[in-house]
């Protein structure tokens, strides 16, 4: 008999992996407006586009419940999903969850669980709209499918990008991976010594990173009332090497960023000194900031400037110029993805 | 320290706790049109309603790969929501497809689970315009989101059956369950006696019953065809009695069922015997069929009666009077839900 061929998952990595079995894949109604490879699908629906994501989230490989409570994980369910909607240009409405749950759990902390949904709907107002529970042989399985609308003219692609555009990034990079670190540091030190207390040094601000993010819904505001559409965006949620891959690969540019542009809080320099990583390879690598990190036309620079909390930290070049670091000890360096790695 | 409170997920049942966990959502955008409690979510988008449904598979739980081809299964996966968005009236347009595999299953695998939701997007002429693929360590995780759409005056819930409509069932029913009990019991002399042939007694109608299920999308265009619209409308997957207890309760009203009108293939009727089970047993209590169980106005009947494959079986009555099966003997049997009980 002949022998099965056998190609390993691996072999491709999570992105390549959909991508390749999704491309045969046809969009075949005019309601569908865009499909699988950006953050969100868009269906027409007369004057508003309705856009549409969903993400799953498993036990173990994207959550660990040692140290994460089941409020802040039906939170943070809800908000990485609206995240994606927002960099759409999109204002999030509806959601769904489906929940896989073993009889380990008890009610009780499926209340919890949905007590932090229902947080995150009151907070983005957003309505849950359906999804069920079942049981699970196999720890706690969390679906959410996120759905938003947006005006045709605002929607913001990763592939529209043009060379000479200023990038830009929300927020701060590399938090909620130093905050992961000091969860899974406090776990094997409990593990090993179940009556020590966690030290959680003060880090509040990068343990929250990591614990309770936020989708930037705020800047989608900022954004309309500015009368500034973004001319690509995606959120940073593998790490800004990563995402500002896809977004290159998409747009088919270069990119240039300034090392002392990119924005870092000041406990996660710290922490990162003290777990002795260098703060910008944290900021790069790091995923799970859910910022958003988009380009805008250099015209629209001085309205940009003003808005809170956004940071200008280079600029789209040619494809062959590609993805580089300008140090600030005045080298330059390649990018390379190194954004999460399940397989 | 006090005992903290413990309530078993087994207290709720499957649809008491998706009830009790959900009940405290508001709905706050007036787009939200309906949230939980019917097959579908329906969103209001200016002309047409966009209905949005959501499963998740799990292995172990939904499916047992012993028996069920993964190209099967990737069909039927989008089936099982296709058909929730035809119980509410509307033409299913797109899908998302999330999965989680475990580094047991090869990418040939993983294709071959993609070529089965190919087919049926193929067959039902919908778009995949969302998903991922992440690591599980928990065997295979398929989440599958559909989205649909249908004119607002044309939706049909659960809620609206009136008093003295007729009950109506497309197709036929126990085929799934009994198509699954050959699979089972195959799959016990298997694990026995590894070098026997499975004996499928070329019962090739009720094995693709369990295998390769259809969404009633053919009733759907009849409906819009013959222009009738159903009172209320359910698909059937739980099981008849289940899922007419459903319609009854968010109907507030009761039922009365012929058992003559119920249904049900020669081959399920003979399997069954065979199996030394009542038919009208596994017709009222088998689950996985995808049939259309709905209500018209008396005065659509004669519209009605002139398509194909569709059944009278009853007629809705007071709730006071309960849910009730007419035997062909001539006795009258009060209905109880035998559905599927994951927990």
């Amino acid at each position: 008999m002949e022998k099965e061929k056998r190609t390993e998952i691996s072999a491709f990595g999570e992105f390549g992996l959909i991508e390749h079995l999704t491309k045969a894949f046809p969009l075949r109604n005019t309601s569908s407006v865009l499909g699988v490879g950006d953050d969100a699908a868009l269906i027409s629906n007369e004057e508003h586009l309705t856009v549409v994501t969903t993400d799953l989230l498993l036990e173990g490989i994207h959550f660990d419940l040692m140290y994460f409570p089941l409020k802040h994980l039906g939170y943070k369910s809800v908000v990485v999903n609206l995240s994606d909607i927002c960099a759409m240009n999109a204002v999030p409405s509806q959601i769904t969850v489906s929940l896989g749950v073993s009889n380990r759990f008890s009610v009780e902390a499926l209340e919890e669980l949905y007590a932090g949904i229902q947080a995150a709907c009151e907070f983005y107002k957003v309505d849950l709209v359906g999804g069920d529970t079942s049981a699970s042989h196999q720890g706690l399985v969390i679906s959410v499918t996120a759905i938003g609308k947006v005006k045709p003219e605002k929607r913001v692609l990763r592939s529209t990008a043009k060379k000479g555009d200023v990038l830009c990034v929300t927020g701060d990079l590399g938090g909620a991976y130093l905050g992961l670190q000091i969860l899974e540091r406090e776990k094997q030190i409990f593990l090993n010594q179940p009556d020590m207390k966690p030290d959680l040094e003060e880090q509040q601000y990068i343990i929250g990173r990591q614990l309770k993010p936020e989708a930037r819904m705020d800047m989608i505001q900022q954004f309309e009332k500015a009368g500034v559409v973004p001319t690509s965006m995606i959120d940073v949620s593998d790490g800004l090497s990563s995402d500002l891959m896809h977004l290159c690969k998409q747009s088919n540019l270069g990119a240039f960023i300034e090392e002392s542009g990119v924005p870092i809080h000041p406990q996660s320099e710290q922490m990162a000194l003290k777990f002795k990583l260098d703060p910008i390879t944290c900021a790069l690598s790091g995923g799970e900031d859910y910022e958003l990190l988009f380009t805008i036309d250099p015209r629209d620079v001085d309205k940009v400037r003003l808005m809170a909390d956004i940071y200008m930290m280079g600029e789209m070049v040619d494809a062959n110029d590609g993805i580089k670091l300008h140090t600030k000890g005045g080298n330059i360096h390649e990018l390379k993805a190194q954004g999460w790695k399940h397989f």
